[in-house]
């Protein structure tokens, strides 16, 4: 195959005819298929349905302690949910503490906290001037979401194939005491399933920030959640990291059950050190008598006595896989060689990124749709939904069947060239 | 019964020493009993069991309209769920929102929105100066925490039987635009266990606020939640009497399953105006995917297929009635006549608050906590802690058994004799 780039006029505007009456085609189909969101798929879902036989109305229903988790109690989650998240964290049970069925919504109430009550005390965000967060991009729209609806400045930091561009990182932290967050999604970073490196890990954890209330918000929401048994990322635990380099307090660890039991009704959890989860409860005392204790109980109960949390995320991975594979396997097929675009190929997480040629993201996502395909908004990987090379598109293969990723991919390269194509030609 | 006031000192100092030996003996009997909190009874626990069978392995886990509850999505919550928390809170189910499992959690998070982005695009109270908030006492201590954790500062309004002092609320709320809420437990009222009035909730529809942010925040959580069928308070809709009086914006209706089904297992809602649950729904949408929508499913089904939320409510009713029943016997029989208390007889609700002489609800819960008795502190009924005349007390019937009652209930009277005594010969 030739590059497009090499392509004479002629071969162009010839290949643009091709292309149209494909596209025409395709779109006579009549497909219906959404890769827009990370959403697992049914057969995921089933595996999850044993679970729900875990409690029922002859359950004892008390904690390990003799707890009644029918009743209010344990603000900060029972004993054997705390241990269950905690090793999946790879974090001491007492620095963990179990919420509701979002993560998301834990980092919500960690910025909206720190603008109304600052951060350990520190001033309250809301009383200051300016205050900023670094961005690695692309990154997870919703984290950014929840910056912008606070008025937080977001700064847009570099993310490579092991993690974000730390010169800029340390710059910004180091010097500038308005910078208050980093977003980070360490492992399988959603959307390039890139991880982030032990060097990089130790130069986060040894950060010397400007503000006392920078903090590094680590939403670990992939930490098991491999596509291969033979090829994993390992990533170094920050919050030991952290330890060991004087900064205990630096980081909050997020992460949530979402994508391994059901998403919505999962549980959810925060690492962080001691310090700092005493000052997360005495808003939560506020906030809530309590958060959902028999959910609780059912996970732990299913994950300790149905199966572990490691033969579950084995039956995920192969299920989810051969839809990784399908995407991936039309793209080398159709666009390998022709210098149109370029795309991740993760060990694990939800998401594969496609960059295209410069210009060519909002327009290619347009022509997806039109034809009966949803992927992510172009833009969305990025803060204020702003790809300042509008070249990012976020490929979401977990909820169609794998025929159905296949045929959907079959229409993404179609678009992809043509709108590749049709660039060529006005340039 | 001659009325303490009525005593001799010589009476007073023979009846002290009386009391004092059987304060002795009942110390001696080693009580650990709890009436701190409104938390339902193990018996009352076990009503709701059944509803853990209404979701298993073999269970379709579609809402009526098609929507797989173990995935993301409906994001205001399930139809059938709206529809029943709107049949329950009187509203419209578009008017509803349903949310996590606590409905405190609801109005924590309304307060922070507020703080944050102010009320339906008004100033961020944060930035402002002052912020007021009525709050009728005795009531209910964790709403006073919530102002209290966010800076508001409180102004006592008198609660009387028919509700807040009216002539009050209006010369604060429609001439104070700091005045920005009111917190309101419309019926059978934490702690006294009345009702409003229609009258008073028409004066509360009819108020002209001086700021447009003001809003009433009406906690109907004992809604359903009478203790006898043929004595049984009512009260007016006030989002229809809002709407009526050209306020249809002026209240967020807060209520939630903790003491219907599970206390922190259960389903919580707000009920309001479209206009305000449209600019709820622009927070919701940052801050979560969605609430648990299996235990949304759970709770449809159970109260619409397995029994019915009066039927529920009236076994409720049965267990807890005679613990009410316990505790006013014990009071009739011991302080009646006897000038050194008053004290609330409630047809529903969770609570019976007591009012002792001034200056001794204090002590009269120390010396009950020295004999095994746990009360809720006293003061906790008021903002900051502060009960200007000390003397109310609240007490929780719910958990203990009937018997457990009347038998901490023998040790409080007990107590408020002592105390009172003692009062009486310091005057």
């Amino acid at each position: 195959m030739k590059k497009y780039q090499e392509l004479s006029r002629e071969e162009l505007l010839s290949l643009r005819e091709q292309l149209l009456a494909e596209y025409e085609d395709a779109k006579g189909k009549g497909l219906k298929l959404d890769m827009s969101r990370g959403k697992p798929g049914v057969s995921q879902l089933e595996l999850s349905m044993p679970m729900l036989d875990v409690i029922n109305s002859n359950s004892d229903m008390k904690t390990v302690l003799g707890n009644d988790t029918r009743n209010y109690g344990d603000l900060d989650g029972i004993g054997e949910c705390r241990r269950l998240m905690a090793a999946m964290m790879g974090v001491q049970k007492d620095n963990v503490v179990i919420c509701g069925n979002s993560s998301l919504n834990i980092m919500y109430d960690t910025v909206s906290r720190s603008m109304t009550k600052g951060v350990n005390g520190s001033t309250p965000w809301a009383k200051l001037d300016k205050v900023k967060f670094l961005c690695p991009v692309p990154g997870y729209d919703r984290h950014f979401k929840i910056t912008e609806y606070f008025g937080i400045e977001m700064i847009n930091i570099p993310l490579y194939d092991d993690g974000p561009d730390m010169d800029m990182v340390e710059e910004y932290v180091n010097n500038d005491s308005t910078v208050k967050g980093i977003w980070c999604v360490p492992k399988y970073s959603n959307p390039t399933g890139i991880s982030y490196s032990d060097d990089v890990i130790k130069r986060f954890a040894n950060l010397k920030p400007a503000a006392e209330d920078f903090r590094i918000y680590w939403d670990n929401a992939y930490g098991i959640h491999h596509l291969y048994e033979d090829k994993r990322d390992e990533i170094l635990n920050i919050l030991e990291e952290c330890e060991k380099a004087g900064n205990p307090d630096m980081v909050y660890i997020f992460a949530s059950t979402s994508k391994i039991s059901f998403p919505g009704s999962g549980i959810s959890a925060v690492a962080s050190s001691i310090e700092n989860i005493k000052f997360i409860e005495s808003q939560m005392t506020i906030q809530t008598i309590g958060h959902d204790k028999i959910n609780q109980l059912r996970h732990a109960r299913f994950f300790n006595q149905v199966t572990s949390l490691e033969e579950h995320m084995k039956k995920h991975a192969d299920i989810i896989r051969p839809k990784f594979e399908a995407v991936l396997d039309v793209m080398e097929k159709e666009l390998g060689g022709l210098g149109i675009g370029t795309w991740t190929k993760p060990y694990g997480g939800y998401f594969i990124s496609f960059d295209s040629l410069d210009g060519c993201a909002k327009a290619i996502v347009a022509k997806c749709k039109e034809a009966g395909v949803v992927l992510t908004g172009a833009g969305a990987t990025y803060p204020y939904g702003k790809d300042p090379k509008d070249c990012n598109i976020r490929i979401a293969p977990s909820f169609p069947t794998p025929e159905e990723m296949a045929m959907a991919t079959n229409l993404f390269v179609l678009c992809v060239k043509l709108v590749s194509v049709e660039k060529l030609l006005e340039a």
